[in-house]
């Protein structure tokens, strides 16, 4: 039997417990042993929940177990998930979690830590909830010069601009349906301003180029600034309006960002609906290969944590190499990325096209009969510096989206 | 150094070659270690090639050799494969391979030959080609209840089905052309008949379900029988035909199959065009997660043979355990396989509604306004026993498809 711990009783943590009961047997055989979860460590009370047996309030009782040999983490926030990561470790304890702020924050020291002490430090869930994309990234793409990743990280986002897009409605209105839902959070700033996705491109991008990227070295734009018209003219070229947390390596220069982009239909992120997420990750001998589902949920996020416990369980006492270096990597300055942009300005009396053109070389228009009063197109590929610079020197500006 | 052998030098084998030449320096910082190709086994010769330093003919200086650790196959076929797959482990070599054939057949027992010798056999290539789902099956869904597996396992019936579709081309034409370009063999039958995606599902299976699935026991049905009238009634449901392997667990009772299904816009595969191909896995606390990518081609299937060699490498004198018994799993027969189905008839002058009604149950009719003298509908799910039975007793049946 191996004896693990699970800190936090909330919505994943309470869904640990529930995948490793529901799922009792069929993980004994693929682990060849029990895995039981000894401990539960939350401050609240659960009078009359099954859970109470192993209920702790004092996480000393389970570093202090030398049977411990797991511990979960699914408390969300750096503090105190940091502190207890390194005494779990320090205590012969393989940890894992599906905390994104911790990963984005001490991954690269915990992965050291683990190391160090013959230990793992798993994350599969933290980014893409039950989606298996880190263990791929570490295992399965090893041959590969990673060219770009691609990804639709937050499911809240994807939710709302699916449903402008569907049903033409204004952000606000359907930001409010869905927090009603409970889709989007009352505070929803991280979903909505892609703080979230910022995090989660930030360890994608880590794993994939070997060392620490941190997310406050990431350009990020949320998805407030969409309108209905917006995603008229993307839907009238044939394109769809995503939030796409981007990781890219041209050249050996590596970049990264989070922004609304309009993607073509040959992008197979386009059809990714609703509360789906998808990351698609681009190698130079692979092409491009995608991995799609459910990137939030209880018991799908919880499965992730599962999987990794069962991992950590069957190669305990021996570490996973997890390439992910505390030496920070220096991203390409964000008006370096080089993109084309769809740009809309507002079309008064003394409009001047040829300024236009002239500024922004060979352009695509793109009419829309119902827009008389703007005039809006595609640049070339520029800058995201240059394009700036350009664009805010029209005072008449009202969008503009990159093109995906 | 990690010295290897690659076992033929057609599209993939030469792949493999290409893919460690051109990443040299990525795959030794995630390996740890330098990866180096000592010999490539052909039959022919390549003169002028470099691969000519490496060339032998004989099997016996591979096998002899003990400083090989890693051989690579990619020449097809059972024989003389499974034989080379035996002696390289048992001469202290690990093994992978892109060959279904030789997976579906002797999976099971190579595995164990591995496990007892502390090495490794591995397969990543021999499902999706570059896309990757047997690591996933193997070390991801672990604390899953695998319901259902769905996959569009060969890209050149999607191809041929995708043109079908979109330009309303009937089969033959589209096959015709398919083998000009390169993207159907000039004979066909393995693709179009379903045989290799009944290999590759057995093997999914196989792995899901940790026992041996012949796949000679999987119901297979090919898509020479899918007309443009098929097509055109799916499209007016909202629905696309596609060539589906499917392994389930109902309640303990495992079943697969091969054959064209009418897919609704929920399923993500509905989106799934060309020659791509995708898999989804349904766990019981999981749902869907899909897997997407390119099915074939030399790089992406390269890439993936690439990556059991580095895993190989990494872990040469220890085993990664694989599931999958010897032990023959029993399938539930294809008549108990429950399904509802699209059905045609030609509705002659004497043509019996209520007898329809009465054989089949509650029935949705699909009318067609451009196919007067045709009655279709969908049954309630029913057997495919119960199905047969019913549908064999109309001497009308014009075709039945299906619905996925």
């Amino acid at each position: 039997m191996i004896k693990a711990a699970v800190l936090g009783y909330g919505t994943v943590g309470s869904g640990i417990v529930e995948v490793i009961n529901t799922n009792k047997e069929i993980i004994a055989k693929r682990l060849g042993d029990v895995l039981e979860v000894a401990y539960v460590l939350d401050l609240r009370e659960f009078p009359g929940n099954p859970v109470e047996k192993i209920l702790v309030h004092d996480v000393d009782v389970i570093m202090n177990d030398p049977e411990v040999k797991i511990v979960a983490e699914a408390m969300g926030g750096v503090e105190p998930a940091y502190t207890f990561a390194k005494r779990a470790l320090e205590n012969g304890k393989s940890f894992c979690t599906s905390n994104k702020e911790l990963v984005a924050k001490h991954g690269a020291e915990l992965i050291r830590i683990a190391r160090e002490k013959n230990l793992n430090f798993m994350f599969e869930a933290s980014v893409g909830g039950g989606i298996p994309i880190i263990r791929p990234l570490i295992a399965c793409v090893t041959p590969e010069n990673i060219l770009e990743i691609n990804g639709i990280l937050n499911g809240t986002t994807n939710y709302i601009l699916t449903r402008m897009t569907e049903e033409g409605l204004d952000f606000n209105d359907v930001l409010r349906e869905a927090q009603q839902k409970g889709y989007a959070e009352r505070n929803p700033e991280a979903d909505v301003e892609g703080y979230d996705a910022c995090r989660k491109i930030a360890i994608l991008s880590s794993l994939a180029y070997g060392g620490q990227v941190d997310f406050e070295d990431i350009h990020t734009e949320g998805i407030t600034g969409i309108t209905p018209v917006d995603i008229e003219y993307a839907e009238s070229m044939g394109r769809a309006i995503k939030l796409i947390g981007r990781a890219s390596n041209k050249d050996g220069k590596i970049s990264a960002m989070v922004a609304p982009m309009m993607l073509s239909k040959d992008s197979p992120l386009y059809a990714v609906r609703d509360v789906f997420n998808a990351i698609t990750v681009t190698g130079n001998t692979l092409s491009d290969v995608m991995f799609y589902g459910k990137g939030a949920g209880k018991l799908p996020t919880a499965s992730a944590v599962v999987s990794d416990m069962i991992e950590e369980a069957m190669k305990y006492g021996e570490n996973v190499k997890i390439l992910w270096d505390e030496k920070k990597l220096e991203l390409a300055h964000y008006s370096e990325i080089e993109n084309s942009f769809f740009v809309r300005l507002s079309k008064g009396e003394d409009f001047d096209e040829e300024r236009v053109v002239k500024a922004f070389g060979d352009i695509l228009q793109v009419v829309l009969e119902s827009r008389p009063d703007e005039y809006a197109f595609i640049t070339p590929v520029m800058s995201e510096g240059e394009f700036l610079k350009k664009y805010e020197s029209f005072e008449n500006r009202l969008n503009m989206i990159r093109v995906g």
